[in-house]
């Protein structure tokens, strides 16, 4: 197989070298982080090295970190009623979201399905603060959950705002931040969130590790998910992945260290793609736009392409990209994230996501451009096998 | 550091020499499983892989087998009124466990504690068999949830005959294999079980992996505990930890063609263990050996020591055991284990396990033998800073 051009980050990144060099570490430490012997103490301190290395990133404290199998389980965890604060131990009542979060929000953790409420979002892809404001006023004491950064269009949500709205209104706020991290800055505090999704496969940590960190010691989940040995101070139960943090750890301190320095530098390539893609193709769209988004990620769509088509032909070129979100089946759904913008049907089928990382290079964002490039001129002749 | 003598295999154990080159080959696949192109069609395939040779170990479909975050998780998702069968959807009002299940099953999954009861042992830590029909006749369609061996005793439950009494009630058993699994022979189908839970680091595999199997593609749990993107065919959302599944696949492989041979290797250098400690001390207690075990483990105690000075004396003299199960505080509990056997009070706080593995030798066992050696001189010399 030709060198494959890998422009699919925000699925999944490769391992960062810092990643893989603390898995290696970990996995010759034999013990079982509960023991109290010298190897469960050793297993023991690369968690809590970790669970440092975690904290620094979005600015918590390190006993606000709770290690998940990933970024659904904190989702799952995080949407619960039996949220308490210091001040208030009752049960909240209603889930308000943004009709654009990830399925593994969509779900609702452990709300009803009649207590959960979407919020729009505006044509831009971003979500609509007025409305919220409408919502949470009918809502006493909600809790809030506002994705940081989309993962189709990267569009970066007004979540301190937000927090303010819920917090006014005796809310609390849950911010999935898995496709920020590493990419803009996730400050707990200065996003005013209470607790917040991380997931360590889109920073350069491995699959199956995730975090749930909360903004303050006076935030408690009353009902764990998972329960039994009571690891992660009773948050969790079952032996930890003790490599797969310990990588993640890595992976936190190289994304904190080098995130700004990562996103000029990806900005200035996204940049060249668009207008690449645009001068190859004048009526392409490229979604969200005209709000601010991460770096990284580009969503765009082409009246007669379906996504479908196009990240086949891409594969064939040795390209991989996406049409949105990897969703389970393999199979390209009308992208609700799309839907919810306004975007009509015809396009919302058409979206392709292009979404780099920190070893994406100008050549890889030429190779797309040449991609697209043979995908749209077959178009124009009207080859049937290949256009919609 | 000198070199350190590992005996606490029940924990966890190394990782297999084929779990690392699983593992290794794994994390040079970037895709996620879910995504269409070439890079996400190689993740699945290495999860596709691991998913037959995990099957085989417990000699199921591979189409029957879930994985999840471990065995604490899957325990979590088998206990639920939820389950459903082809013939019967309607939820299962109770419970039913032995009093020596690992805290994981204890803590009862998605029951009500009310909803929960538990079925007593016998002195050799087997369960009651005839506590175990009365209580299944006092409810219809249970659920059962019974473990092929124990983790502090290694004492083998008769599965098979509780499978009969729970299914001639219109019941169903999930088995806890977790300690079993590469140990003894684990097939579902001999055993009766619905469900099985098997956990990938206690087989020579990475923590953080496990797997829930089921009997038969009759058997569907309606309420998957963690949703979102409906991975693992709905069962299970969130990107699969691609490269700890390959690794538990190779360990599952390795540990199902060789356990023969390491089982009557290891039975042999157990058997020579418990002998040479109750040569040096003949008051010694070992716990569950009047029942059949499984060969790696003893779980034994003398009056006057308490497990957790036992643990740290072994601990200073290179050797890890532990005090019974890991728990997360890694404080020294009276084992509810030794308390539903019937042992005394005194006993209870004084169970050490020793437990063996594939690498373990005769150097070892000599090892642990010394150290005992030399607590036991110790205490008979009174020296209290030693002895309780």
């Amino acid at each position: 197989m030709a060198e494959r051009c890998y422009l699919d980050w925000n699925a999944t990144t490769p391992l960062r070298v810092e990643a893989v060099e603390a898995l290696q570490e970990a996995l010759a430490v034999i013990g079982n982080p509960s023991s109290v012997h010298a190897e469960g103490r050793a297993a023991r301190r690369l968690i809590e090295r970790a669970r440092e290395q975690v904290a620094e990133l979005v600015a918590a404290r390190p006993a606000d970190v709770f290690f998940t199998s990933g970024g659904t389980e904190a989702n799952m965890v995080a949407l619960t009623p039996a949220i308490e604060t210091a001040a208030e131990k009752r049960p909240r009542q209603r889930l308000l979201m943004s009709a654009i979060e990830h399925s593994s929000v969509r779900a609702g953790g452990r709300f009803a399905r009649a207590a959960i409420e979407d919020v729009p979002v505006d044509a831009a892809g971003c979500i609509d603060l007025a409305a919220l404001t409408e919502a949470v006023a009918k809502t006493p004491r909600p809790l809030v959950s506002l994705m940081l950064a989309n993962n189709e269009t990267g569009v970066i949500q007004p979540v301190a705002a937000a927090a303010e709205v819920a917090h006014a209104a005796g809310g609390l706020i849950h911010v999935d931040a898995v496709q920020a991290a590493g990419r803009v800055p996730c400050a707990l505090g200065a996003l005013g969130a209470d607790l917040m999704t991380l997931s360590a496969h889109k920073i350069g940590g491995p699959k199956g590790v995730g975090a749930l960190v909360r903004g303050s010691e006076d935030i408690h989940i009353a009902d764990p998910l998972i329960r039994g040995g009571g690891q992660e101070r009773g948050m969790r139960a079952g032996t930890e992945n003790v490599a797969g943090i310990a990588a993640f750890g890595a992976a936190a301190a190289a994304a904190h260290s080098r995130f700004a320095a990562e996103a000029a530098r990806l900005q200035a390539l996204r940049d060249t793609l668009e207008q690449g893609l645009k001068a190859i193709s004048p009526g392409l769209v490229v979604f969200g736009d005209a709000a601010a988004r991460v770096p990284n990620t580009t969503l765009f769509a082409l009246e007669g392409v379906k996504a479908e088509t196009a990240v086949i032909a891409f594969d064939l070129e040795g390209v991989a990209v996406s049409s949105g979100a990897a969703c389970s089946s393999g199979k390209v759904q009308p992208s609700h994230v799309l839907a919810a913008m306004g975007v009509s049907p015809a396009l919302q089928r058409g979206g392709v996501r292009v979404s780099l990382g920190w070893t994406t290079t100008a050549a890889d964002v030429e190779r797309c451009l040449g991609a697209w490039r043979k995908l749209a001129s077959a178009l124009s002749k009207g080859q049937r096998g290949i256009a919609a």
